[in-house]
């Protein structure tokens, strides 16, 4: 396989002690391997260490299916746990919508404009109304009219069309359904949603609603991990915007709509550069 | 007196209808008033108009004490709740503080720069430390070593000092205590409060800690009208900026510090000049 | 024509005088017109009033059709430029562009969600490449490879094209020519560009290169009327973002796309909603 | 000396190679050292490595005084330009003003408040109306009213009062003079200076008025070190706030102040924590 221009990135933690750093690049360094980003953080309070770094593949002397275990010994060694991910492999992303397409339209956009190195094999809604965007883009498309009764039998197949496509990341791209725990543990780490508010302000339903009541005067947007508690998941990124009283609860829905989508794919955009570390319900974000 | 470059401003809100903006503009012009900024808002859903419409006194056919004479009937028409105020008065403001400096040195500095139109003539405290900064701009302080017993009786003398310097506006500049619900109320809308959170995210107290405990990447400010219920009353201004999992809460601390003290003298400032009117516990600021 | 839900708009600019805010609400009083929204400027320095003023059709007295006939001695007797806007008209949008897709989906993609209230039916370009994005949306598409040579026989194309498509507004949507002063001068105040930095900032071509090489920490996108000087027309709406020394000009190029989006939306967002207004080579936009 | 939470930062930038990483890391591991902040940047294109290292000097191998010489085999054998900075050293601060109070309050008061580690022994001015400011503050004061006969001798004082005073960073705090190619020499890296742009837009005088003129919807402040060309310094923070029509020249000026002062003060932070490193007239800021 060619490696020209093919990076390679460790993302690790572990309990903080002396000798991470030096053994780290060591181990690159022995093997010839070009670092061109480098960054670490550590929690002094929980005493945890986070490292992301990135190589060359090229002139690297341990072929690319051999890294995982020549790194093992140093992983052991210091208690790691870690990832190792190569930049010529473009994950698979599942998108669950509603009715909304502004989202939608925003990822598959930037799938095709090459922006995203990934792959969206698969849309699943719990509305049939965004069959045609998802067609458009040449989508596969599963529509599941979700109910309270059907919503077990329902998850199966959504397990199964996600089994079958590979999935690597699930977005909820204005998907108004809770997932199961079931499905929530086995894509841990891996599905994003965008809460369309300043998190943890105005979680739960009609944030909008919720901002125009208390009259606030900036709005915001929050996308974050999913995790088994709702809108409770470690934050990846949030930006806001300036509101007033002339706007109203339409005017922030209409407004808010250029953040949830920017603020949505950046966040997916990070996810696939692998910029994310997560820990304690917390998310590191290397820049 | 000379009512050169001095202008007279309205603040109105009634019920909405037909004719209010023609009424209001035919009595001005007839009085041959020089409308200098006029805005007003209408809230649709609950039919409220509200107007801020500012005049120079130059050339205005009626005495500046007797405007409010003049203007009864045609407020009593439209059932209107209004304030008249002139560009020449200078509020007097009584700033509330306990440990933390930095509200209370910019609110000094701004009054001294002549950013602000006020007087300062008193700062009272829970807590010693602050004697030197009030003194040195030469302001009247008051320690009162408040505890839940002694609470009610330093009110009191609280109260007695607002009455005696004849204070227009209390502004709680890091001050880390309740008031009561009677001097609340004798000073509805005329206390400004600084929350160092993005309200009505982490209300209460240590908003920095519950901040960095979420993982939140923006962090905030509020500044607002106090009322009984706490953290809970009209917003008039907020800021926010971004962090990272790399800030500790101290760091949150020292940067929100830069947001509390630019929002809270924004609010202030916007009050001053008559900018802000309050109804069903949200403010509308007229820019 | 039924007029439920209709509003009028009035924008209006001419030398400051007592007596306009009168004069306007009074006219529209006695003709039982309800106003929605009424907001003016006046600028003291040039002694220019502006002002726009939203009523209700809906039990209005004069007819839409007399509107305007019955408006103009008022105009004429303070000297008034004015347009009139009714709210059930949506304005007719050809978008220019050359090779890049970004905004030119944003603008198709709000006018199908209706977002925008207008038609797009056509879009012209200087390059093949976004043929099959416009065709897509089902808007008529012309290719004109302009040269030095060819610029002029094109360009009467062009302005055919918008003649025969009763052309309200022109959007370049990072069109990558300039037009000539006679197509400007035709579409005076009705042609937006986006230009990818904060103006006036790294004016003139590839802004991102100089924004790198000057080593920024923000950088910005400015939207503006197009006049015949270069980038020198009046700004309707700018934005920014932070970047930092490790965004390459790559980076800086795809984080700018997103602001160049959403600022060229925006900017014909207030257009569409009749909230600017020009004078002196700068934008008053109401909001 | 006592080294209870003492850090050792090494700033440094030398030609990227393999190994560097490795081999700064390893020299610390080696000596015992507990790294508690890393960062890197290289600069693909220019082929420079910029790395920031911090460590506890408690229970390092190497005593503080010893370091330097301890590591320059390895910066000799990478050709590194590097400083090393001991956390328990307060820089001592000159800052220089004219007339405008806002950002030396800003920077004495962060002083005081034990924001800043530093001194700050020294305020120069040309003008004597700060002099009470510095006093207040019992910061000694120097009025040398320069004009451009008197200008090369009163430097010459400057510089004497800044050697007596063994100063290490120079603040301009709305300093309206240009310094000398001598002193900006004698202290490169080391003078800050806030410009009330967001430069390049509105580079040399009244910047404020230009961006009035200009019509611009967001005005900004930009903190950069100075060198010989006027406004073209390295950049190291800016920040911007949105603004509109309704602001004058005065209120942008008034407004801008608050961004000044804090985007000063942020720059200085910056420096004082060496997370700074120059290269190519352009900041690699460390966060």
């Amino acid at each position: 396989m060619n490696n020209k221009n093919v990076t390679a990135t460790l993302l690790l933690s572990c309990p903080d002690r002396k000798g991470l750093v030096a053994g780290v690049s060591a181990f690159l360094y022995h093997n010839n391997g070009n670092i061109i980003h480098a960054d670490q953080h550590t929690d002094a309070e929980k005493g945890i260490f986070l490292q992301r770094v990135e190589w060359e593949l090229k002139d690297f002397k341990i072929p690319r299916e051999r890294i995982g275990e020549a790194f093992s010994p140093l992983a052991k060694k210091f208690n790691m746990k870690w990832h190792l991910r190569f930049s010529d492999y473009a994950p698979r992303i599942a998108i669950l919508v509603s009715k909304e397409e502004h989202c939608l339209y925003e990822l598959l956009l930037r799938q095709r404009m090459k922006e995203f190195n990934a792959e969206i094999p698969l849309v699943i809604s719990n509305h049939p109304d965004l069959q045609p965007v998802a067609e458009n883009f040449g989508v596969e498309f599963h529509y599941y009219p979700i109910t309270p009764k059907t919503k077990s039998a329902y998850e199966k197949r959504i397990l199964k069309n996600l089994e079958e496509h590979d999935i690597d990341l699930i977005v909820l791209a204005k998907y108004m359904q809770v997932l199961s725990a079931n499905l929530i543990s086995k894509y841990s780490n891996r599905i994003i949603n965008i809460h369309h508010s300043f998190l943890p302000a105005f979680a739960g339903g009609k944030p909008y609603h919720q901002a125009h009541q208390r009259g606030v005067k900036i709005i915001g947007a929050t996308a974050h991990y999913v995790t088994a508690e709702l809108d409770q998941g470690p934050i990846i990124e949030q930006d806001v915007m300036r509101v007033s009283h002339r706007d109203s609860v339409e005017d922030l829905t209409r407004k808010g709509k250029d953040m949830e989508k920017i603020v949505l794919a950046r966040a997916v955009d990070l996810h696939l550069r692998n910029k994310i570390l997560v820990y304690d319900n917390k998310t590191v974000v290397f820049d």
